[in-house]
């Protein structure tokens, strides 16, 4: 297929280079100019998507998703019928519903499909689509999605994707942030880290998202996986859907005043696994 | 071997009848009389241990435990060289190193024990053990050990097994707040809820804390396996670590006012699964 790929930060590269690798003719387009073995590289999201089947957007955040498609040189134009335009961002689940109405509005049809799995997930197509999508518009897109990830799930309409989304990443906050303080409170009583983290795998407390940070606490590594900037960000996409819902979420609020000592203290650019560094100040 | 085992509650009773099945002299006592198939029961702490090598408690908490050994009919006038105390409750870390110094000062010797892997893991002795303990006195108990459990993690001297157990019950009131709140969120915005669950089982932040307890959410079954109180005991524990080691932990403290919020509103013998019912109230 013709792919259109728009944003090449730590996800969207190497989602563009395996649709590349898989035979898809792509033309990518990024904000700073990149490019990606394989694929064109347009000046614009326009140019992109000129001639493309699908729009693939992995972008930083609801207003980069609205300038790529609705701003100058943006999308909207060179859309048409039989297009399919999916965002593999991470952005507000009411502004979704928007776009995609205005993409329809041109004859083409939208798909959310946020994305989990990390850096690592992306470079070896091992990635989890949650997709809010028509039944049939998924169906003809299934093969690009498992070019790129190893599973999709499909959570309902258009919009159901971003809701998913957002909700998973305040479960990988709280995780984290209940893993870093207990792992505090353990070592800080003389319990050695390495064995804590043992005993944490043996337990119904091991997930995932442990396996993946535990060796990056024990160096006390925060370089860059997930920044911290995305996961204050998404943070704050929980917060505004949990306030038109007016759902009053004790843990959202805990761990969005971390993630906003932590903006304060500078530290958007590190891994999010950085905000261990706040229980250690002083 | 001869074992007194002192509280019969949701664990202490699969336990204890685990190790008379096991085929260990075994002499049960319980605050309010009950018994255990094959075991004698005794009418005090200190007549169930006045014979036997190893003392096993299981109690409710730090106040407990200590009328156990010191209180009226309590286990210190029979303590003798050679036995062995095995606290099994979720106490105080640093009650903990008072209490074992008291034991040893009578010639006995004295392990923190506790347990995780719930009700279920009591009964069919899959329950794993972090423990508190000199090498040799842990090496003489492991096969009662492995009568009740799958696992041993031996995680330092006296105090570390009770350091690491309130570690991993933060841990698990952070998991479970993270999985409801997004849930919340979620099915607000139209998720399905079986979806939504079949998500989370798919990616990163899957843990056995969701495993065990999503089935029950989806029903909204608050049947007690681990009582809400029992949590807001353990969440306290930490909360008193965290003061003395100076400590500022902020899921800590908004876990632990869910918990104070659902001790107010009469929930204490639910199930901890039952602070969902806060986020759904009005």
């Amino acid at each position: 297929m013709k792919v259109a790929f728009l944003g090449l930060g730590i996800m969207g590269r190497p989602m563009a280079a395996n649709l590349a690798k898989a035979g898809n003719e792509v033309t990518v387009w990024n904000r700073t100019p990149k490019d990606v073995e394989g694929a064109h590289v347009a000046k614009t999201p326009a140019e992109a998507a000129k001639h493309a089947d699908v729009v693939w957007m992995c972008v930083s955040d609801t207003n980069a998703v609205e300038r790529v498609l609705f701003g100058d040189g943006g999308v909207e134009p060179v859309l048409r019928a039989g297009m399919v335009v999916v965002d593999s961002s991470t952005i507000s689940p009411v502004e979704t519903l928007k776009f995609a109405e205005r993409v329809r509005a041109k004859g083409a049809d939208y798909i959310d499909a946020p994305i989990t799995g990390s850096k690592i997930g992306a470079e070896s197509a091992q990635l989890i689509f949650m997709v809010g999508a028509k039944d049939e518009t998924l169906k003809k897109l299934e093969p690009l999605f498992l070019q790129m990830g190893k599973k999709i799930v499909h959570m309902g309409e258009v919009g159901k994707g971003q809701a998913s989304k957002i909700s998973l990443n305040l479960q990988i906050a709280c995780i984290y942030e209940g893993f870093i303080e207990g792992f505090k409170v353990a070592t800080q009583l003389g319990v050695n880290p390495e064995k804590f983290v043992e005993l944490v795998q043996s337990t119904m407390v091991r997930s995932g998202v442990v396996d993946y940070k535990a060796p990056f606490v024990l160096k006390r590594d925060y370089t860059p996986n997930f920044p911290l900037r995305l996961m204050r960000k998404d943070l704050l996409l929980v917060s505004d859907a949990a306030k038109q819902l007016e759902l009053d979420l004790p843990g959202l609020k805990s761990v969005l005043e971390v993630y906003d000592e932590a903006h304060e203290a500078g530290m958007d650019d590190q891994d999010y696994a950085a905000t261990l560094a706040l229980l250690e100040r002083n």
